[in-house]
């Protein structure tokens, strides 16, 4: 794959002179370029700047709400429901992870749960903004249904992810972040358009029969049979049916994008840590978990251990340096996009082929 | 295998005589006879009436506390810190979910870390108290080393289960209790026991490669590759790390049993479904999309599509009124304790051969 390296700077000019041009309020804009950005900056780049285009075509065609009317209640001490108005889920997420932090530090642990959402892009996003904090965060959120249920002969939930943080001492939290089934519908496409191969235990083609060819694939499959498919409807329970939204097949696709409203639902939690175990004393331990597992020889084929996250880290410090990484069929995007709002191409050297 | 069916009430009374014997309150005791006698009525046999020469001998030898001073620690408005000082870990951890649920019901969520601890059983009798109070509940447990981190040569985190329960209308609440390894360690001694082969991805040997016969087998595999070890550690974070507890590999083993204290620790947490959406309607929503899932057409070689919990709700209708499953080699255990305790097995007709 040919990339290109984009200065975090001049991205985020870019994105700003964009976000404006559509007249979006920088309350919404500003936590969508920093999401996609830092997703980017991490290596996740499924869920980073690529999805620029995208949001701002659904923005445009009037899917996402530019104006909403976002409203929090308080339902207990720590609990809040969180109306998205279909704006960016990033913007909402973000906001509704700020309140359960808020509501940590008060009382222990605080739950937010967000309804008429759209995509809330990475989920570490929000898991992540819990651990700067010293506290244990949670985020989930369900999407269009793309998983075979175990034993199903067609898809049914969402690739509906669990993302989990945590602090540690000297170095980035602890993040794990996956999705429920063995890979992304995402790398499905990938692979379709390379005629790469798949692995067994990834994907199904119509009859639910797991395939290896990456054309007849239909359908994705959850990691580990039917836990993993027990994941992704606890995923749905918290996203979809505490918050009174629609669940796997009846959400709207995030592809082709049209007008129609995802309402998609995030289930957001925070944990005090300092209210179990001192915070310094948490981080410390932590580390030497980690320590301890990328200390276990590895298995042959492999260079070490890592543990979750890790590869997302190495990414972030090389490419803090180096720039983000934007695949050339993006740029082509960017600079049509730029062309449509009229943006000053000259200002932006990477939109050059 | 040879099985024989112990009526629920006769079994009761067997292990309530046994629990008198050895002059264990009735406060720690009932719980355990509770959980276990639940467990194996739904079909969880590798948690159930089996286990109980097991706890009993680990109580004789003193590696459980018959006289803990168990003590909650109320650390802010929704956080709780047990110290269970090694009893049963079933008495324990009953006792923290039921302080989970009453935090709940009151600030909306509440949440309860254990340690000190000893093995409590299933997961699922913890996460099912909050469902039936109309919560969500969910119950995680750390366990001696097990399981190989991804990429790595040897064993490291435990099968660090994750359980999560929620009610549903017209049915038992909704309950996925699963280990964050292919398959138990249970499993795999049984294997080993009938030569039979093992499934590719269940186990590895020594050096960390794929195994599949069962003899050479020395670790367990993650589900999911990086992404069920993910999950381990988000487990051992919450249990080991939070409750400064040991992790893995520092964990004293379950087996052999001898007087050394295991000092797990356990996570135990219920949020109030009725601070979000009317109850009822949630309920009638869980089933409605249980139903769908059901109803997706099986893939060649399945019967039909079930749920997480459906086998458990099986077994409880069949055993309800057929009685409590037990291998053979499980009577001759119970026998041999019955003699050692000095009970009249004349009572109890299941104890002849």
């Amino acid at each position: 794959m040919a990339f290109k390296y984009l200065k975090e700077n001049l991205a985020r000019e870019f994105f700003r002179d964009i976000f404006s041009r559509i007249r979006c309020p920088r309350k919404l804009s500003a936590p969508v370029i920093d999401g996609l950005i830092e997703s980017s900056l991490r290596g996740v780049d499924s869920h980073g700047v690529r999805l620029l285009p995208h949001y701002v075509q659904a923005a445009l065609i009037g899917r996402i709400n530019l104006s909403p009317r976002l409203t929090f209640k308080k339902t207990s001490l720590t609990t809040v429901l969180m109306n998205a108005d279909h704006t960016f889920g990033i913007a909402a997420a973000g906001m509704a992870m700020e309140k359960a932090i808020q509501v940590a530090r008060r009382c222990g642990v605080g739950c937010v749960a967000v309804y008429n959402s759209t995509h809330f892009g990475a989920a570490s996003i929000y898991a992540l903004m819990a651990a700067k904090e010293n506290m244990l965060g949670f985020s989930f959120t369900n999407v269009e249904g793309l998983v075979i249920p175990f034993g199903g002969k067609r898809r049914f939930l969402g690739t509906n992810p669990i993302c989990f943080a945590a602090p540690c001492r000297g170095e980035e939290p602890f993040c794990l972040d996956m999705a429920t089934s063995m890979i992304s519908w995402n790398k499905l496409m990938q692979y379709q358009a390379k005629g790469k191969r798949l692995e067994a235990g990834w994907a199904a083609d119509k009859n639910g029969k797991i395939c290896l060819n990456a054309a007849a694939a239909n359908a994705l499959l959850p990691i580990g049979g039917y836990k993993g498919y027990g994941l992704g409807l606890m995923v749905e329970i918290l996203c979809g049916v505490l918050t009174g939204m629609p669940w796997g097949p009846h959400i709207e696709n995030m592809f082709p994008v049209d007008g129609k409203k995802r309402r998609l639902g995030h289930f957001l939690m925070a944990i005090d840590i300092s209210k179990f175990q001192n915070v310094g004393a948490f981080k410390s331990r932590l580390k030497k978990l980690l320590t301890e597992l990328r200390s276990v020889p590895p298995a042959k084929g492999f260079g070490r251990v890592r543990v979750a996250g890790d590869p997302e880290k190495e990414a972030y410090r090389v490419r803090r340096s180096k720039g983000i990484a934007v695949e050339a069929s993006d740029v082509v995007r960017f600079r049509s996009l730029a062309r449509k709002l009229k943006i000053d191409e000259q200002k932006y050297s990477f939109l050059k082929s």
